[in-house]
């Protein structure tokens, strides 16, 4: 099957890439230059900015919003509401009270690795990294980088375990080097 | 009278049950074997997911999403930008890559019971109960649950007292066996 | 140029008054007797109530809900999926089991000033005035008032610095009476 799927409603640019079997709902916006993976799922008023770039499996849910110079890898799941930015300073007017025009904004970078969870109604400051199957909790306000397979949560969010790849919490492992035990998977994390 | 509106922009599933008088406005959605009550209003851009279960004189107001999973009983008020949940390992992904299907997700019920209200822009994890006349209050992380009439606000939510069906905090009661005083209504509460 | 630019998804009530130049984006809401000044800009799924009156140069991201008793000075932004409210009690019925109307809700006032900026994801609770050049965090959960120029992050949101105009931190200065100097900016904040 090669069919990307369409809400009548969503309006996704024809300078945008859709990979096939790609679902996009209701209300949803793709922007120009924006390149989006195979078998992703974006759900019900997502926005996708210009220039970001999201791989395959990636399943986005309801009202969260993308924007420039964020990268998002194969297998996350970001949860409903979460929100991106990508502006450390943000302000409408220059000092002179003019409004600030294209070039007066500086992009802070953002990337989410393989396989992460970004939890429920959560905010990205830009300019971090969320690691490989990291699981950020409903509701945090990350600030800085996030480790692979770690767990955070809070304002600001802070670890507060490491997860598996099955985002249930790791035990202390048994074997030297590894960084835990999963009961529900029934073996230890041999990479983080 | 015995009208339900539906703006033009909002879609509802043929396949739901929508109470009369019940309004819901711009953009909102409503999808199958979801069951709405009387005299509620739904306002911009609500997402009612599958099997959502919502009382009558219920209000959820713009850019709510309500899971699978949730039940509302009568009188509630949900406030702008409310996120509930129903999934407490979230991943996109299976542990050998595969994009999870249907089956591949366990749901956790979340209740939030009669008169109970929701501050704007708060997040509820999934596998809470929300007591009666309860307040959670603007920007709180739910993630246990709430007593009956109790106050909660914060990331994560903790109690903060307790309030009156008016939504006024109790102060000390005179009388043994009430929870509270409210100097607006000018009683005590009798039962909580 | 005197053109207001609003996309055919959006809507705009000829009971509104938008100044020139203004764009209102995708979904977007604006209802009747609320004024929006000239070179606005309005991103996807804005909701503008009621009375609400923005000033001149003032951009508003994706998904923010402006209510009844909402002042947004010139220059102010807000970043997307902030939320303002203006009900201190919010309850979907009265005492008496019966669903509130409209003579029983108080509504509180909120001032945005001039040139201050709303990060990402925030709610400001009714009742507070954010100072001029102010700067709030993202993720932050506004109670109190924020005075003039203070960067103020958390929840509930606290005092943490004070920025320039230019949105940067400002460092101690040498000159008396200068609430700091912007090293971006190579000068000495005068005024607050």
């Amino acid at each position: 099957m090669n069919r990307v799927t369409i809400h009548p409603t969503a309006e996704v640019s024809e300078k945008s890439e859709i990979g096939e079997n790609t679902k996009i709902w209701h209300h949803s916006q793709v922007r120009e230059n924006s390149k989006i993976g195979s078998n992703c799922i974006l759900g019900k008023n997502v926005y996708i900015d210009i220039n970001v770039i999201i791989g395959n499996n990636v399943k986005i849910q309801n009202n969260v919003s993308v924007y420039d110079g964020v990268i998002i890898e194969d297998g996350v799941q970001v949860g409903p509401h979460a929100c991106f930015t990508n502006d450390k300073f943000p302000r409408a007017i220059n000092p002179d009270g003019q409004l600030k025009g294209g070039s007066d904004w500086e992009i802070d970078k953002t990337i989410v690795k393989y396989g992460a969870s970004i939890g429920a109604h959560s905010v990205i400051v830009c300019g971090t990294t969320i690691g490989k199957f990291a699981l950020v909790g409903a509701g945090s306000v990350v600030t800085k980088n996030v480790p692979d397979h770690a767990l955070v949560y809070g304002n600001p969010a802070k670890i507060q375990g490491y997860v598996c790849l099955c985002g249930h919490k790791l035990k202390p492992s048994q074997s030297k080097g590894s960084p835990g035990y999963c009961e529900i998977c029934k073996k230890d994390l041999t990479n983080r």
